[in-house]
C-alpha cells in the first residue's frame, strides 16, 4: 500500500552529449556573482573547467571560487565555503564534479546565512532551514550520489567522528543540474564500481523494508536490473556511452525522493558506513558495500517475504523445491557474486578498520527504528565483525 | 542508449486520504477569483463539490464554475470556458474530477487569452503558447490520462471530426494536484477498466519503440507489472485501497514525461482511437483495448525482439524451445486474455462503428513516423477491419 505522502521535485535536468550548452539557458535567470566550486583538479585536466569558465565569461558573470572539495567535505570546508559566498555576495552557487561536490554545494546554500553554527544546527540537530538559501546549479561529472535532483547534503566532521546527511526540503534542490554520460568516462575504475555500489545500496535500502504490495518496489527492481546489466557492460568497458547513460540515469532516480514515495525505508547500511568513512576516510561506496553482506544476513529471516521477492525478481532466482530461506539466500549469494565481479571492497579491513576500531564505530552509528530488525548498538558490532 | 533530453516536471502531487487538505496550503499562493472546471455532477452526489467549495470559501476565494465537462471536451466547451475565465479574470482554473477536466482546464488554461481561434492554433497546428496562460489545479476522482502531471489536453471538434491532442510545455502543468485513491472507488466498471487499459496502453505506446536497451524500458518493466498485479485485484475489489492506490501511482508516472526520457516512442493506438473517439464519442479506454491486439500484431514483426522482451519480462513467458516469433505471440496472447479478464471492449463494432465508417475513421487519423512500421492509410484501414 501507498502511504500518504506529497511528492515535488523541481530540479530541471539537461541530458547528453552537448547538455553543457544549456548552461546558457539557465545562467541569465540569476545574479552577476557565481561561486564555482570543484574538487581535486580533475577538471581543469580534462577541459570541462575551462568551458565552464568562458561559459561563465560569456554570460558576463563575476566569478569566485572554492576549488579542492575533498570525497568526504569537511566542516571547515564548509565554513571556508560559507566565508567566501558570504564575502561575494553570491547569486548562484554552480558545482561542478561528483555528489561531493553537490553535496557541498547544497550544504554552503543553507549555511551561509545561518546565523548559528551550521555544523550544530543543521547536521548534529538536523533542524528545519529557516534562513535565505542560495540557489545551486550542478555540472555532473561523478554518478552515483543522486544529489544532482535531491535535497540531500552529507558532511563529515573529523573532530567528532560523525558523517551526518541531511534530506532538506525541495527550496534546496538544485536548480538545475547537467548530466553529460560521458563526462563520467576517465574516472579510476575504483571510484567508478564504488559509484555503481552506491546506486545500488540507494535502492535495496529503499527496497528492504515494509511488507505491502507497492509499486515503488516494482519500480526499484526494474532500476535494479538495469543497473546489473550496464555496470556490468561499464566494468569491462568504461567508454561504453549506452551503459554509461543509463547508469546516469538510474542513479538520478534511486535517490530522487520517487522510489521512496509512500514506504518506510531502512537506510542501516548508509548508518553504519558512514560512520566507518568518519573513522577511516574511505570511500564511500566502498564502505557500503563492505557490510553490506553481513547486515543483509543479519535482517534477512526478520525480511524474508521481501528477500524472496529479491532473489526471484531482480537476481532470477528459480524458487521451485526451495524452502524461502534457500531462495533468499540464493538472491544474496547471486548479489555477493556481482559485487566480487564488479571488485567492490567487501570487508572493512581493507578500509582501514581495525578490531580496536569496532566500539568506536559503533558509537558513531545513528540507530534509525527500521522496519525488519531494528538494530543495537550490540547488533551493530557484531555485523561490523562479521564484515572483517 | 539514452538519447539526448531535458526532464523537468515542476507539478506537486499531494496524495493520499486526507489531501484535500492540501488546498489550503496551495490556494493562499494563488489571487482571489477561482475558477471551478468539473463533470457531470457526481462530485455533488459524492459529498466532494460540498468539501472544494467549503475549503475555497474558507481561503477567501470567489468561485465562478464550468459544469458538465464531457468526457471528451469540446470546442465548443472549450470555448465556452474561455468566456467564463476572461469574464471573471480568475487567477486560478481548479479541476475536480478525471482527465477530461484536468485536460479541459489546460485548454482554458492557455487559450483564454488566446488571440485567435485556440482550437486553430493550438490543436489543429499545434503552436507553441506565447500568450499567458492561467495556474490550474487538479483534484483528481478518475485515473487514467497521466493528465494531473503533464502538460497534455485533448479537445474533440465533432464538426470537423478530429480528436487532438497538444503536449504543452511545463508552464501548463498543473502546479498542483490532489490524489486520493478512495475518489476513484465508486467508478462504474465499465469507466474503471477502460481507464486501466488507458495507463497500460499508454505504457506500451512508449515501450513498443527502439531497440536500444535503456533504462526507460526497465521502469516500464516494473510498472506494468504492478498494474497486471494491482488491476486484478482491483477488478473483484473496486474499494480495495492498497491496489487502487497503486493504480492511481502507476497511472501518474505512466505518462508524465519520464519514461519518455531519451527514447523514441510509437502513439499509433491512441492515434486510431482517438479517430475512432471523434466518430463515435466512445469512452477513450474501450477505443484503445479495441484496436491494440489487431494493431500490435501488426507492429509485431517488425519489433520482433521487443515484443519477444515484453513476452519474458512483464507476461513471464518461457522462451524454452520456442522460435522469437512464437514467444512474442505468447506474450500478446497473454495480454488478450488479460484484457478479456477485465472486460475491456475487444473489437470496434461494440463501439458503433460500422463498415461504411472506415474510410472516414482513416481519414480523422494522424500518421506519425513510427519507428517499428510506419502506417499507411492502407494499414490503417486493414488494422480497423482486423478490430472489427
Amino acid at each position: 500500500m501507498l502511504g500518504n505522502f506529497t511528492y515535488s521535485n523541481p530540479t530541471k535536468l539537461y541530458f547528453g552529449e552537448d547538455s553543457l550548452k544549456s548552461l546558457n539557458e539557465e545562467l541569465p535567470k540569476y545574479g552577476e556573482r557565481v561561486l564555482l566550486v570543484y574538487g581535486g583538479g580533475s577538471i581543469k585536466k580534462n577541459g570541462i573547467y575551462d568551458q565552464v569558465i568562458r561559459i561563465l565569461a560569456d554570460n558576463g558573470k563575476t566569478v569566485s571560487e572554492v576549488p579542492g572539495v575533498m570525497p568526504n567535505p569537511t566542516v571547515e570546508k564548509l565554513y571556508e565555503g560559507c566565508r567566501i559566498a558570504k564575502e561575494n555576495q553570491v547569486d548562484l552557487i554552480l558545482a561542478v564534479g561528483g555528489g561531493s561536490c553537490c553535496d557541498y554545494a547544497k550544504a554552503v546554500s543553507v549555511s551561509t546565512y545561518c546565523e548559528e553554527d551550521p555544523w550544530e544546527k543543521y547536521f548534529a540537530r538536523m533542524e528545519d532551514v529557516d534562513n535565505p538559501v542560495i540557489p545551486v546549479g550542478c555540472v555532473l561529472t561523478m554518478v552515483g550520489t543522486g544529489s544532482e535532483m535531491n535535497g540531500g547534503s552529507v558532511i563529515t566532521n573529523h573532530e567528532a567522528k560523525m558523517k551526518i546527511g541531511h534530506i532538506f526540503g525541495d527550496n534546496v534542490f538544485p536548480k538545475f543540474s547537467i548530466l553529460n554520460p560521458a563526462y563520467t568516462f576517465t574516472l579510476p575504475e575504483y571510484q567508478m564500481v564504488a559509484g555503481f555500489y552506491d546506486i545500488m545500496n540507494h535502492i535495496t535500502e529503499q527496497y528492504f523494508s515494509g511488507t505491502d504490495d507497492n509499486t515503488s518496489d516494482y519500480i526499484m527492481e526494474g532500476l535494479l536490473k538495469s543497473l546489473i546489466h550496464s555496470s556490468r557492460i561499464a566494468k569491462k568497458d568504461p567508454a561504453n556511452y549506452e551503459a554509461r547513460s543509463n547508469i546516469m540515469w538510474i542513479a538520478t532516480w534511486a535517490l530522487n525522493t520517487l522510489v521512496a514515495c509512500g514506504k518506510t525505508t531502512d537506510w542501516m547500511v548508509h548508518m553504519i558506513g558512514q560512520a566507518i568513512g568518519a573513522h577511516t576516510n574511505a570511500t564511500h561506496g566502498m564502505t557500503l558495500s563492505a557490510v553490506s553482506m553481513a547486515y543483509y544476513r543479519h535482517i534477512c529471516p526478520y525480511g524474508l517475504a521481501k528477500f524472496r521477492r529479491f532473489a526471484i525478481n531482480v537476481w532470477d532466482v528459480n524458487p521451485e523445491g526451495k524452502t524461502d530461506a534457500e531462495v533468499a539466500e540464493e538472491g544474496l549469494k547471486r548479489m555477493e557474486d556481482y559485487m566480487n565481479e564488479l571488485g567492490l571492497v567487501m570487508n572493512i579491513k581493507e578500509l582501514g578498520v581495525t578490531e580496536d576500531m569496532l566500539e568506536q564505530v559503533a558509537d558513531s552509528t545513528i540507530l534509525f527504528q527500521t522496519d525488519y530488525k531494528p538494530l543495537t548498538r550490540d547488533d551493530v558490532i557484531r555485523i561490523l565483525r562479521a564484515s572483517m
